[in-house]
């Protein structure tokens, strides 16, 4: 239920008028109809203007048509669309005297309530197998001149009229909404996704012996080496970084939304920017994090006893969907080069993008490893990087369009670039509000002590992971880059003692986490044992696969061998 | 049956006599008996000198018995072990005359000839659902003081005498033979691996048809966009370059062989090294480059019809077995650190590590885009990024040893730069084997043209994702890697409209990559639909779990909303 909940009521609640809510809101919230939201087509998720599926006014009736035209204009991967849904928000480019306006939302009854069949004109499947979310059923919805009354269009924004005329939406940023909220909500889920391996990894870290670092003696847990360290330590300041990155980005959501409703839109440039660039730095980057940690486990991480398969299966798709990741950091990107463009021409930016304006020849200072905890340090490091990859972006785009390219071919030329760009400024995003809310939050002071050196982790990592555009900025020395690796270590022995007790206060219980490896209680073999043992093939120590094809097979070769005998 | 036919067979045949031949190689090859390879154990999988099974002989019966001393010493993940075979050759400490002489093969029936039950004193069974290879029962197996006749000890290179006197092997590296054969072979397979998701990537994006570029044009296909080329092209490139470099490590291996049967066993220590970091290098370049594939094809590469989800199942285990790779770069990192210590010491270094005695002051000369086509430039980049990867991790060693830290701490703290400078090496293997190997295949001119280009470019590429190191090795310098941009992107236009013709080389045939998006014929939508249609839950238009679970619930609430009103 929880498309119904969240995607199906949000679209009836936000798209549509007091009147229609009436209609709509109590039917939903009392689960007389189950609803979900069919926007992806067979051809086209991320690109909204390339949607097939139209929505045509008939004023004679005063019903719209909704037709799918191609093949690939199904509804295609819709959660619960196939099989359980008896409604659906179905967008559809909109078409009336003549004129096509583009998206718009519709409700449209797809099932009979009596005995859910699908209702005439409408082809309803399940799109078969996949990875992940294998619980719901991913369906698809080919339409042939489906009828709906007018008043099924949501109208909280624009208007089809009696007579077909169209009234634009006041703002038409408006639209934007529901998709920014959804992807800052996304940063902090994908935090803690990311805890969840986070925790499992580790828990099993600190009960797992291999090798050996001194001869002769025992063998040490596996936490302690520093290459597993280096997997697992940088994953635990990832989470929190995330989880408090999206606290922030909810929170100035919610400002943003209280202005909007004044009539004040400005803050939705950046923020719809900052949310797609985040939603898809987040995803990449826990995606990496998640496959460091489940081979951090050894073998025993493809088990799924670890919980790693399925935390994966559930987890990698928010790479594609909300806006596939590459798209979302040129959006990003675009907003940059407005800022520059601003920044070139001495316009005024927002206090964020002030970076851009920094002096390109200052230079880091730091001369010791202990100057490269100190948080100004580290940021001015990541602000040069991202000033650095902005500009260069901009200055690459400049030379091709004077070279004569069309503004499409150049832009589409400087990708590499700009996608660098993007992430660049996503990264300090994140080091910036994550640095912010460990200084903000109410907490004992040897609770923020071990917060603040995660902060510091993360931003040194993030240097290591990246040296390449921090050497470029030129902020950096190569020499420094040293003095980085060496306070890099010095903290890994900073955060070993406390590893355990970071993952323990993501708060997540064991049956929550369906993980033998990753116990409270540490007993990790025997319960691997147990759980083996309760697995189907197990029920009889000879398989039935034996008497069916082994037995046959074995006694026909003996067959054979001792009849050449 | 294919552990029997390649792990079985080659145990048999390479570490038994021909007297044990004799006994055991017509059961095998006639399949009256099924085996399978039983190494990894419950708590240890990589670590050899971990395992903890004993086979104790007994001088007073001629027998070898069988133990799992402990929990974490039973069998664990060996493939068809717990359901399929009848026996193994199974990996134990060789105890006798109360001596521990570590790992010996030992060949044990498992279950009963007449019914497949498991024989007395052992516990057989599967280990549980995971991720991939699910067509495969991995197996368990605890031994209880099983007894075995002398003889089913693998006696081709060590032996225990009937009155339990033991001989070592002529040569202690002898039993290394299997290990570099199979690793060596990986590279190939994990080549061809990568090569099916290029495929399917590639066909699917000379199909599919994204957003626009030109304003008011159709949508571009989605291969013209730079981003997209960013993620196929390398793909394509480093396929060819793994699958070139295996057959490379193919020859190296059988030239060992020849010597090491005259007793020249020299080549063997680069030869362990190189394929263990190589194994190491290309499933982890591999698991990355599939998935940068799969999202490249959006929503539709989860699911099931991309064939991504089964190649992701079955391809990523390889990053943990046969040597996890963490622990396979810092093998690796062994032989760097001696081949250092040889180079400080004036003493003589294989061919290949002479990249060692580099002078650290040269510079790259590189002054245009087009200096870097050139392979002796590309080649002596990494090089450099190499040699000073490995001097840095052996400077900072010799540093904490003199600061008079433990040997093994020492090496343990420095796991940071260890792992780069392997990495560094492998880069640099692959570079080279590949360039030599496009140099030496009989092709047209033509074709050696282009797989030239995917040399040159697979190198910039590798660049490019490690700039850090290679500007840190201060043979090139940032204005340089501009060049290097500017050229990896002119690159990517010569390889555009070769991009289908160079997948299609691969030969991969419909029937094998399964893959409704990588259809040679490209008629993908079509095709999706149909095999959408074909799913189970799609057999009834109405699922039975309507009737079951959704009637009655939606029902009841429409029930208790009347009875409200």
């Amino acid at each position: 239920m929880h498309l119904h909940t969240t995607m199906f009521l949000q679209s009836v609640s936000f798209q549509m008028t007091e009147e229609q809510h009436k209609k709509w809101l109590a039917a939903i919230t009392n689960y007389t109809i189950i609803g979900t939201y069919a926007q992806t087509e067979l051809g086209h998720g991320t690109h909204l203007r390339g949607m097939e599926t139209t929505a045509t006014y008939d004023t004679s009736t005063q019903e719209f048509v909704l037709h799918s035209p191609t093949l690939t204009s199904m509804k295609w991967w819709p959660g619960n669309l196939g099989k359980l849904v008896t409604h659906a928000i179905v967008a559809a480019r909109l078409i009336t005297r003549g004129k096509d306006y583009g998206i718009h939302l519709f409700m449209v009854q797809l099932r009979s309530m009596k005995d859910h069949s699908s209702l005439p004109g409408i082809e309803l499947g399940d799109i078969g197998p996949k990875l992940g979310y294998s619980n719901v059923d991913n369906g698809f919805l080919r339409l042939e001149y489906v009828r709906i009354p007018r008043d099924q269009m949501c109208m909280k924004f624009s208007q089809v009229h009696p007579d077909g005329t169209y009234s634009a939406p006041p703002h038409s940023k408006l639209s934007y909404n529901s998709m920014v909220h959804i992807r800052s909500g996304l940063v902090k889920r994908v935090g803690i996704g990311l805890s969840k391996g986070a925790t499992i990894a580790t828990r099993y870290s600190a009960v797992r012996r291999q090798s050996e670092l001194i001869p002769g003696r025992p063998e040490p847990l596996i936490m302690d080496y520093q290459s597993q360290q280096m997997k697992l330590f940088p994953q635990i300041a990832t989470a929190y970084a995330f989880i408090l990155t999206g606290f922030q980005l909810g929170q100035d959501f919610l400002s943003y939304i209280a202005e909007a409703k004044e009539g004040e839109f400005s803050a939705l440039p950046e923020l719809h920017s900052t949310s797609a660039g985040l939603k898809a730095f987040t995803t990449e980057s826990t995606k990496g994090g998640l496959e460091v940690l489940r081979m951090s486990c050894g073998g025993h991480g493809f088990s799924s006893a670890s919980a790693f398969p399925e935390i994966y299966g559930a987890f990698s798709p928010t790479c594609t969907f909300e806006g596939e990741n590459t798209v979302m950091l040129l959006q990003t990107a675009r907003f940059l080069m407005k800022s520059a463009r601003q920044a070139m021409k001495g316009a005024k930016l927002t206090p964020f993008m002030s970076y851009l304006l920094l002096n390109q020849h200052e230079r880091c200072r730091a001369s010791k490893p202990d100057d490269f905890l100190d948080m100004d340090t580290l940021l001015l490091a990541y602000s040069h990087r991202a000033r650095r990859m902005v500009t260069t972006s901009f200055r690459c785009i400049e030379a091709d369009l004077k070279e004569g390219k069309n503004n499409g071919i150049a832009w589409n030329n400087n990708h590499l670039h700009l996608l660098a760009a993007s992430t660049a400024h996503c990264h300090l995003f994140v080091v910036d509000s994550f640095n912010k809310a460990v200084e903000a939050i109410q907490c004992e002071d040897r609770t923020r002590r071990i917060l603040r050196v995660l902060v510091q982790f993360y931003a040194l990592d993030g240097i290591l992971k990246n040296k390449g555009e921090f050497l470029e900025s030129g902020y950096i020395t190569v020499d420094q880059l040293d003095l980085v690796s060496k306070q890099f270590i010095s903290l890994l022995a900073v955060i070993r003692p406390n590893a355990v007790a970071l993952v323990d206060a993501f708060d997540l219980r064991d049956l929550k986490l369906g993980s033998v490896l990753g116990r409270y209680d540490g007993n990790v073999y025997e319960n691997l044992y147990k759980w083996a043992k309760s697995a189907p093939l197990n029920k009889k120590d000879v398989a039935d696969a034996y008497h069916l094809h082994l037995k046959p097979f074995l006694e026909e070769n003996q067959r054979r061998v001792q009849s050449r005998l």
